[in-house]
């Protein structure tokens, strides 16, 4: 079969074997935003060469902005209940295929905001087929960083926190990056700052501007700065995750957001076990299975 | 005399009688910013056919992005020792006149970063001549929030939120912005839901996502996702702020932020004094008398 991770700003196509095994895989910066109104015509061209009959789509190529909306399925799910929810796409250009989008999870109700994700859940089907039963805590950092709460293989909880779409406005948009170069190297030490000054009282949007003063006063450099400004939020966002008795996390994602998101949670005494990015594929093929769609080895 | 508010992006010039009320006044979209390398030739321009003098600046013309860098006084401070601060610069396209310009206030030292404000100094000290002894909270909402902590006639303690500008940021350049009409009229409710929304646990960073997932699922409209992403934002200012037993908080600001002040400072059960936007020539006025350069009533 074929898995692809369809993003707003990547394409990354997965073909794998009956056992889920990834014989081949391509990466075209051709994300949703980018295909707008020519997805079938981009897809036959990614996966040109490659003649299997199944095709999986996850990501927010399902979004309102996607090819097909896919209804979110909602929390808790499990793989199964997230398989039930695919939906089936007819592409002219690709005859004698199967086309199927996966849906993404949403949680709805309580006082506050309800929470959704879309692409992530196909990581989190993957790493629940490596975890030990029991409850867990999943971080999956990025533009918009994902916390979510499993129970045995039952996805129960979302929360999202917006650190990673905050940090760039703000380096490249605001007062603060013009006192920064945001290309610098990863400096631990004034992240490490940062995330002390994140558990001091009187909240980010005051932290924030400390980045400015401590540069004209306090000998802060431009190469410092992101790295402190990183700190602060990343601070923050694991202040305020939904940690309650939390002992360890399993972080999923890129290399250096690992290497961040790792000495963050270790300040605050938390244990991390850390993941590849390459999970998605093998989620991908885990919802083809219940689905019946891939015959499971 | 003649007083300049020379800030970031607009100057502002007003001719002042003995008493230090206004004669005249003029204002012109020429900030600091906008007139490096000619602050001499546009001061001239804009005080022309006013032949007082004396001609004190205030602002960001005292930064080091202005004329000259005005060194910052340290808090607590009294408008005598702000006073003593000043600097007189030599203008040769204004014979027989003396300039001065304000310098503005730092707060160093303690666990955090240092605190500055520029500009604002002038507003303090002219709402001070109003206000009784004792100690008051002043709040001057804008582009970077101030909250100063007064005692009699002492400036003691500062404290800056950057909520004018992360609203900004968010809604020119963010996926909230995406979703929202950023020139609808304010809208009580929804601000109020905003601001309910930031007394709940999460996080500023996870409240944002709210804005998303509200206007994705629960019928948040584009008109109203500016006064909620406007609610949460100065909940969380409040929040924060230095307010250790604070009843009462004196405001001063322009009408429309005043407006969004004034109620979110309700909510939290906190009494609103409000006080217009031109107490910055009257501040002028207090600290040249306090240099000796203007005959006092």
């Amino acid at each position: 079969m074929i898995a692809v991770d369809w993003g707003t700003t990547t394409l990354r196509a997965f073909r794998l074997d009956v056992h889920g095994a990834i014989l081949d895989q391509r990466r075209v910066a051709l994300g949703v935003l980018a295909c707008q109104g020519r997805f079938a015509a981009v897809l036959a061209q990614q996966i040109a060469g490659w003649d299997d009959p199944v095709i999986v789509l996850a990501g927010m190529i399902g979004s309102r902005q996607g090819w097909v909306e896919v209804p979110y399925v909602d929390c808790p799910a499990q793989p199964a209940e997230l398989a039930a929810g695919m939906l089936q796409v007819t592409v002219a250009e690709l005859p004698d295929r199967q086309v199927w989008i996966v849906p993404g999870l949403c949680q709805r109700g309580g006082q506050g905001a309800p929470e959704v994700i879309r692409g992530e859940e196909t990581q989190i089907c993957g790493l629940l087929t490596q975890l030990k039963l029991g409850r867990h805590v999943l971080c999956l950092p990025g533009t918009h960083s994902k916390w979510v709460g499993v129970d045995g293989q039952r996805i129960e909880t979302l929360f999202t926190a917006m650190t990673g779409e905050v940090f760039q406005l703000l380096s490249e948009h605001s007062l603060l990056g013009r006192m920064m170069n945001r290309h610098a190297l990863y400096d631990p030490a004034a992240f490490k700052e940062g995330i002390g000054r994140a558990r001091q009282p009187g909240g980010l949007l005051h932290h924030l501007f400390g980045v400015r003063t401590r540069g004209l006063l306090s000998g802060l450099t431009a190469d410092q700065s992101a790295s402190y400004l990183s700190g602060i939020l990343l601070g923050h966002e694991i202040s305020s995750a939904p940690t309650a008795a939390l002992t360890e996390v399993h972080l999923i994602g890129a290399p250096m957001l690992l290497q961040a998101y790792s000495q963050a949670l270790q300040e605050f005494g938390i244990e991390v076990q850390v993941h590849a990015e390459g999970l998605a594929a093998q989620g991908i093929y885990v919802l083809a299975t219940h689905r019946g769609l891939s015959a499971a080895p």
